[in-house]
């Protein structure tokens, strides 16, 4: 038997301005951080003590592993970090403003795009400035596996690879895994996880900053189908929040943007361009 | 050729308050963390872009890093941690404060101590609150191994493994690797470097938080003996200031405390015992 423990990312500044975010590296706002703390705690709380992280390459996910396990007194545990856990690619979506995009496009179009299991957005151009074919952390990547863009399916697929040959060997070693990650490569595992239906995965909600933990058998099913939350209450009141404001057609666009910002400081931001 | 940057951490709460720190996991102070923000500042200026970290298992290092690689948008690099990079294990001084300790046992003892290269310290008892024998994060080394006190001698030994086994190998496939450590892991690691002699290494000093970058040659010696401090002039400062420090007798022992400091919130700290 082991212990694997899911860690969503905290809010993200672009989740609060209400932009799809996809592969662009943006960090998390102040709420993210205190997420995040609020993680660590209930890692404390209920005594589980992760022995290894992966999380994806993309910083909000990694500062909230950070933090958490800051709180939790194990920045020291051994960690590795994948693409395969990268949180789904927006395609041409990336850095626009959801509450304007669905004005554009129509409600129809822009609840396929967000929630169809196999329909991708468009394609993002590589000469886009959100593109990543040029970002140096993917500079190991063959051009063909670097996404323009990614329907759930195409997480799935890209992130199983990684479940099997990383993640599920630290389980066989009977470690306690945490994999810090985000709401669609999340999605993504839990379908695997849970075996849930192409159609069901699109209602699933995950929400974040609280820990959510499978034990599973030799087979690597899990012993509870779902899995439980740390702090079941607040997972609930979150997912139904998500509920609601689908049928609010609200999204989380609480004040449209002309654009997506800038990085601030251009001086400090390599946003990963090769040399 | 290969290029190696070495990285010691900021300033500690022990150090502030001039206390024997080796094993114990003390967090940085606020100074030390603007020291990490701006050794970050120092990569970027420089252009440098590790590919790769290797840090100790405490987490004055491994914030520092984190800190670092996070103002050099750099997070998502992969990490190696172990032991092996720890600073020096103080032993029964562990949690001592050092201008009582001067005083207690006289200059002389305090100096071998403090700077022979093969005396340690007396060593600390398995049953002392600040030994290590029963942290979690020391699990899965045989108790043999962990130590009980160690001189610089014993810090060249038990790093150079990892040298050999963990950091050359990525200096071997071209990488630009950084090592976050500590005072004496990093002097351990100079010695080497430089091929100092064990008398001579008693006088060298690594400012923190500064990045020491070193060219390696296709035998991983350096090109230039000594490698350059990204910021020459600071360095330069922080090493007159530490020899002066000594001149003075005054360590940096600012204020003398009847005790070591214990965890603020119990809870908060599994300080890493083993369940």
């Amino acid at each position: 038997m082991a212990t694997l423990v899911l860690l969503r990312h905290g809010e993200s500044v672009w989740n609060a301005e209400g932009l799809f975010t996809g592969w662009v590296d943006v960090d998390l706002s102040a709420k993210g951080e205190s997420e995040a703390t609020k993680g660590g705690d209930l890692l404390l709380d209920a005594d589980i003590t992760p022995d290894v992280l992966h999380t994806s390459l993309l910083k909000r996910a990694i500062r909230t592993a950070n933090i958490a396990l800051d709180v939790a007194d194990l920045l020291w545990i051994p960690v590795k970090r994948s693409w395969r856990l990268n949180e789904r690619h927006y395609g041409a979506l990336q850095g626009k403003n959801k509450a304007q995009t669905r004005e554009e496009f129509g409600e129809e179009q822009f609840m396929t795009w967000r929630r169809s299991y196999d329909t991708p957005p468009p394609p993002i151009k590589d000469d886009d400035p959100l593109s990543q074919v040029n970002d140096l952390r993917y500079a190991e990547l063959p051009s063909e596996l670097i996404p323009r863009s990614e329907c759930l399916a195409d997480v799935v697929d890209r992130m199983l690879p990684y479940w099997y040959d990383s993640v599920v060997p630290d389980l066989a070693a009977g470690k306690t895994v945490m994999v810090a990650a985000h709401g669609n490569s999340l999605r993504a595992l839990v379908k695997h996880l849970d075996d849930i239906s192409d159609e069901k995965i699109v209602g699933l909600n995950i929400p974040t900053g609280i820990p959510l933990v499978y034990e599973l058998d030799d087979d690597f099913s899990p012993l509870k189908r779902g899995g439980e939350y740390l702090d079941p209450a607040a997972a609930k009141a979150a997912i139904e929040a998500v509920k609601n404001q689908g049928a609010a057609k609200g999204g989380s666009a609480a004040k449209p943007a002309a654009k997506a910002p800038e990085p601030k400081d251009e001086r400090k931001s390599r946003r990963g361009k090769r040399k």
